[in-house]
């Protein structure tokens, strides 16, 4: 058993927690793939939200903002069809998807939150729907295949899904963390078509839950980049059960112990969704440091992993520093260039913002790797961030130019 | 010979305007290619530029800035390298360039801008651009084969020469307005590495020509993307050698007249840019129409052309709306989604922000032209604003991933 304030990843998932069932069913919105899931708990949940902040918003990210103060009892998600720029009909749609959730369940449709992802501007058909929640509720289960069939039921062109678990000690009891998420496609800064779903087992308030995810979102979701879109449909909920007993409050080392949990797990779904986008052949590991604040080293990370050229300098495994140096210039925040040193792994390849002698064959070693390393030190500050993204294959054009078809 | 008000494409380039002399001449900095220009004004010449707004600002950018105000007597360009990241060392081989063209051309070496574009980071061999000078210095002529050379020379990964010429009737005189481009690679809005250099033989104020250039810059060139990046070099400037005679003054039907030739000339280039666009198989001719303000417009415009979603589906042919709204939705502007209607060529695909049922096969038919007519109407104001870009091909890939090397 660790000590108190050591955190632990563990197997399991969402199921991990008590009270918490989950399934993911098939009801047809893809072909013979899972494509429908739900996240139950037994008792209300206290819940935070974070969304996107693209003004094309689809409607279920209007009914969950809505809801985002209830105590929820259940997240119903489907992917194949994102339910976006779906008008009147597809709010009515989106209500609808709640209120036969709420018959399945035998909850109150008011503590529902409704979730979807997929292609934008085609109505859901409603029958298939009506099946996949009714067999949904059916098969819910404490089991970890309940997790595994959800975090697969939520995926669009994912590979593989994405979840993550951790254990710690808290007040003498056993405390969880746990969570899944979907990416790929349209992967930006801001959250862009991303789904994440965590669950705890801690009680908070939900001003404190809610201070909690958003400062976390933005230090994990918000850094990582595959192409620069964000999407009508990002969503992160976090469902906070209480089922554990033991309260977290502002200020505590109940509250810093679980922030870093929470830090930890948004980042380590996050790494898993750059590491699954669309095309990608490499994850860029980009850390900003000596920035004077983090929404300076975080705006500068996030220039220079959103530039094509960079990014098709490392598809080439090209070590072209000054494509770097241009992204960073364009960031539109105060850079004195002249100080910048930039590294390859331990490759030295720029100083004071020109060009050294460096060792071509090291470099390229470096760029090989499957996630390469990249130092950007400012010199003007002791603020530091790593943020990641992808290169830009010919794949991802693959991907991208025929999914509506 | 045409009426007053009215403007006439001609033949022939920048030698067309009196006075002005040019030349192209290779000299070693690309491989067996002509890499260095030089644009020579008789008389000095009341001069405009525009520059980067990149913060990494390559050193022959430095030196313009500072001559901006000068009365000009020649413009030196070389591709091959960009003299960017370059440090003290790059800053003082900028100021030897011009140096050593006032030698050449026995002129006031403060009366010579110097350009470069090409890779970041490594310094020019100076040996090279002194013969290249002295070469293009005695290469320099009036005839029509002087500007294509010059407009050769500039060139990087372009595959073919940009020029217009304009001709006018003005108080009962013929003017002209010519101009040469570069552009290719890393063209986005904010000009990107993209040269351009325009002359006229009409007279104006260093004050006027100044505020014409911006103006017309605004509305060309800083409408078009092919990546979205803005390089360190970007450079457009426009001389006067007022070798015509004639004087425009502000808010005379002159400068009206000059100011539409002129705007006209840019967007000329600049499309002539995005058409030449790296890896590109079609341009994207975006109307954005019915918005309350030219801000408003361009950026709504210049957010879709950006986005890897929208280009990869134009790549792929694919008359995907939804990508259209949500990269409008990210452009940081106030935007009523359900009041957007979209068309490709005259088939409308969205009505009210959501789907309306369209004929795929003439969408199709549109979507496999050279340009890709698309209209984006807000019902929000007046303002109409068209913008280009370029669909994403593998092709970009396999241009920008081994570029360096």
């Amino acid at each position: 058993m660790e000590k108190e304030s050591e955190i632990r990843p563990v197997d399991g998932g969402l199921t991990l927690i008590e009270g918490i069932k989950a399934s993911g069913v098939p009801c047809g919105l893809k072909r013979n793939k899972k494509d429908l899931a739900i996240i139950y708990s037994e008792v209300p949940a206290v819940t935070a939200g974070v969304f996107t902040r693209n003004r094309v918003q689809a409607a279920p990210i209007k009914l969950c903002r809505e809801r985002t103060g209830n105590l929820i009892r259940a997240v119903v998600v489907n992917s194949g069809n994102a339910n976006a720029c779906t008008g009147e009909k597809g709010l009515a749609n989106a209500y609808a998807m709640a209120e036969l959730a709420s018959r399945a369940l035998q909850v109150n449709p008011e503590q529902i939150m409704v979730c979807s992802t997929g292609v934008i501007g085609t109505q859901l058909p409603m029958e298939k729907i009506r099946a996949g929640i009714e067999s949904a509720a059916a098969a819910l289960t404490t089991e970890p295949s309940g997790t595994l069939d959800a975090a697969e039921a939520i995926l669009t062109t994912d590979t593989v899904i994405k979840q993550v678990a951790y254990r710690a000690r808290l007040s003498e009891r056993t405390v969880h963390l746990a969570g899944i998420a979907k990416g790929s496609g349209m992967i930006a800064p801001n959250m862009a078509t991303m789904l994440a779903f965590l669950v705890t087992d801690l009680r908070f308030s939900r001003q404190l839950l809610q201070k909690l995810l958003t400062r976390a979102v933005e230090r994990s979701f918000n850094l990582i980049t595959v192409d620069g879109d964000t999407s009508t449909n990002d969503t992160v909920l976090l469902l906070a059960n209480g089922s554990s007993g033991v309260e977290v409050r502002e200020g505590d080392a109940s509250c810093r112990l679980f922030y870093r949990m929470l830090e930890q797990a948004c980042r380590r779904l996050a790494y898993q969704i750059v590491a699954d986008g669309e095309g990608a052949n490499r994850v860029i590991a980009l850390t900003v440091a000596g920035a004077p604040d983090f929404l300076v080293a975080s705006r500068l990370a996030r220039a220079v992993l959103n530039s094509p050229l960079v990014k098709t300098a490392f598809y080439g495994q090209d070590a072209n520093w000054g494509r770097i140096m241009s992204a960073l210039g364009n960031a539109g925040v105060g850079l004195d260039p002249e100080k910048v040193d930039i590294y390859l792994g331990s490759v030295q390849v720029a100083a004071g913002g020109g060009a050294v002698p460096f060792d071509e064959q090291a470099a390229a070693t470096v760029l090989q790797q499957e996630e390469v390393p990249v130092l950007v030190e400012l010199h003007a500050g002791r603020v530091s961030v790593t943020a990641w993204g992808t290169d830009l294959s010919p794949e991802y054009i693959r991907i991208n130019s025929g999914y509506r078809s």
